[in-house]
């Protein structure tokens, strides 16, 4: 196994199989584009189980993902896709860089579920994008987003499901898209409380990585109970 | 004649006529929200004289905007609208802030022609909205950006028929627009080397308020140069 791309918070390698990658989930943590940066014992364990949780569920309600299957603690299978630059966001209330740029009232709720993309390109501070800009850029044929937003929007309500049964609202979170051989499009990378903004639905705890940004708690403490409350559910 | 808004480059008044307003280009010009701020003798009479003249052309093209006619060398008379606070930008080429925040290169161009759609409101320093957040922002209706930008290519069409026998290039431009009584949409505001950056074919020389942002000239020497190239073409 080669190392292809060793990331923020995961290892990508080449497998025997060069349609399969393997991803290791590290125990490292960062925030504000690298600006705060730890390592935490357990967290790659815990984020492998979490997002490989999340993928089947969204298997079984028949949304395609790179997700092959969990093999060991902190590694999991994956179909080798090349990623689309974008990072897709789903906004359920307004909280974090919407709240500042667009003056939203923190926790307005958005009817229909608000559907963003972001370039994936941290020398630029992964500006937002219009549908034009993607085009113009060449990222994607309006084919592609259309799917792309469609995908994203169906995530949005199984997740909104799931973290329903666990009493949690699911505020907002991040998705990567990429591109298999034939060029089907399929939900990649990883979704956990480090991709989402969950808060607790009697006390707007934070369940996520904002407890590790702003201080206010245990990121590990924080997703073993998310992980916990996951299980339940099953 | 009550003031009715006193704005950074002119001033609207009301008239004997509720669905009429007057505006008077001042002599003053700012850059960078305001961070920039002189006043330039003649400023006023040149933007009155441009504005008025570049309505008319359009006018002859069937596009509707706020232009009734002018009235003095300072003043001119419009329909009153509610401005819909959307500054609708046009982009032929790459230059200005598209450069900096999506990294493109300076002079990409852009086909078709980019338009965007930055929200007017200075405090938040005027972000870049997609059509999603104008719909929830309930700024307009799809059907109303819809005409947004066919409008806005409509102009932009215009535009570089005029302003290319004046031997420049259309890089990008601002519109606002506003909805009248009955709640059509028209142009409105200004169009003028306030609003466009416009460059010499040949050199690549700017014909715009660029030459005051970036101290390389006389803004008012170049604004007149640009009205007698804008006559020459009648
Ligand atoms: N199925 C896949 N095929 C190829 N690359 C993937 C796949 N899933 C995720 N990736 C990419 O692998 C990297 C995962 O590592 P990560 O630590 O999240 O990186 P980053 O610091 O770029 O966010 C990301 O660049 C992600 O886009
Ligand atoms: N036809 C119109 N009816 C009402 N308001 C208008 C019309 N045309 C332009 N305006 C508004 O009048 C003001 C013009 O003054 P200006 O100095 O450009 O203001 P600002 O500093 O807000 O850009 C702007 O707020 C513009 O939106
Ligand atoms: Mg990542
Ligand atoms: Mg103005």
């Amino acid at each position: 196994m080669t190392v292809l791309y060793e990331g923020k918070a995961k290892t990508v390698s080449t497998t025997e199989d060069p349609f399969i990658l393997e991803i290791e989930y590290k125990d490292e943590v960062t925030a504000g584009n690298g600006a705060k940066h730890d390592f935490m014992t357990g967290k790659g364990r815990l984020n492998n189980l979490i997002s490989s949780e999340i993928f089947m569920r969204l298997e079984e309600k028949g949304i395609p993902s790179h997700f092959i299957g969990r093999v060991s603690e902190t590694r999991q299978r994956v179909k080798k896709v090349s990623i689309i630059p974008l990072e897709v966001v789903v906004r359920n209330i307004a909280a974090g860089s919407i709240v500042k740029r667009l003056g939203f009232e923190k926790e307005t709720e958005f009817v229909p579920p608000l559907v963003e993309f972001y370039l994936k390109e941290d020398a630029l501070n992964d500006p937002i994008l219009t549908e034009d800009h993607i085009k113009l850029l060449d990222i994607a044929s309006q084919d592609e987003i259309d799917t792309l937003k469609n995908n994203a929007r169906r995530v949005n309500s199984t997740l909104i499901d799931v973290m329903g049964q666990m009493n949690l609202k699911l505020v907002d979170f991040k998705l990567e898209f990429g591109r298999d051989e034939r060029g089907n499009i399929l939900l990649a990378d990883e979704i956990s409380p480090d991709t989402c903004r969950l808060w607790d639905k009697d006390t707007n705890e934070n369940f996520d990585k904002d407890v590790y940004r702003e201080d206010t708690g245990s990121l590990i403490d924080t997703y073993e109970r998310f992980y916990n409350k996951l299980e339940e559910t099953k």
